[in-house]
């Protein structure tokens, strides 16, 4: 599937099919993960893929408001971050470490549209109890996680939502910043 | 151009034809931007793009180390995030927007592999002198920046670089956390 189809089809799946993913898929999945560019090459993170049906419901049901639903896809991949390991920016303004980690989980959301996959991007989750379920260290941060699927019949026949995008005009400017402040 | 082969494929450009970009492959551009997912879809960015010569080059002299190979290219993009607009995180922990930029950010560089167009994500640079270039306010964060453009004839040629991505066995575990402190 073409780039710009997969940025386009993509969207939020929160209906999962518990069809199992061919190990084949599975390992195109880890390659798009791996193969994203990070700043200075330090490719500061590492993925849990938590596979255990009791793992998921645990780390679902401490950590994700109960969103039941995530249960339903096989696979909830765990975006970890490493501080230690990224690029320290300029000016003490912090490390690239949050956007190392999206530019690896964004890879895979849009690999796995082009694979009839699903995903949903999940930041909002209480960090600490997803941690303890999981064994993260103090050290390390969770920076996004989404469970991996094939979506369920129920979200393929829903309709294409409309546009929820904002307007050109309001994200983009030439040659000086005219947006928001 | 499907998805993974523009995951494999892509790789940081450094050396920039300056072929103009088509104004409808420019649009495509701007819509992978545009189309990216964001926490709570509150699209917390504003890009800049950067084309008039004299504003490219004071931007690179000022705040990008000199790095003149980026003038080379007809554009750069530089990808602003509005944290006052972004999800705020449970715990304190911060908000999802470098996340939110990067997301956009990732969508347009395999937007672009896919047209024949190469970038190459600039993360070391002096923002307040990139700010004060583009007037981008104070409340405004500058989280990436990237040239786009047709690679030179010189890039395409070199070979494709070997495999420089950790090994799996070092960035992903099954059920619970194995990675590095």
């Amino acid at each position: 599937m073409d780039v710009m189809e997969a940025v386009r089809t993509r969207r939020s799946v929160r209906k999962y099919s518990p069809r199992p993913i061919p190990e084949d898929v599975l390992a195109e999945m880890r390659e798009a993960l791996r193969c994203a560019p990070s700043a200075c090459n330090n490719q500061p993170w590492h993925f849990v893929l938590v596979v255990d049906p009791d793992r998921r419901r645990e780390l679902v049901e401490t950590a994700c408001g109960k969103w039941s639903w995530m249960l339903d896809a096989p696979l909830i991949v765990v975006a970890c971050g490493l501080d230690g390991l990224a690029y320290q920016r300029m000016g003490g303004s912090g490390s690239s470490m949050d956007v190392d980690v999206a530019i690896a989980l964004d890879h895979l959301t849009l690999a796995a549209v082009a694979r009839g996959l699903g995903t949903c991007w999940i930041g909002a989750f209480d960090e600490v109890a997803a941690k303890k379920v999981l064994g993260v260290p103090e050290t390390v941060k969770i920076v996004a996680m989404t469970p991996l699927g094939y979506p369920a019949a129920a979200d393929l026949n829903r309709p294409l939502e409309p546009d929820k995008r904002k307007d050109p005009s309001e994200i983009f400017s030439i040659d000086r910043y005219a947006g928001a402040e």
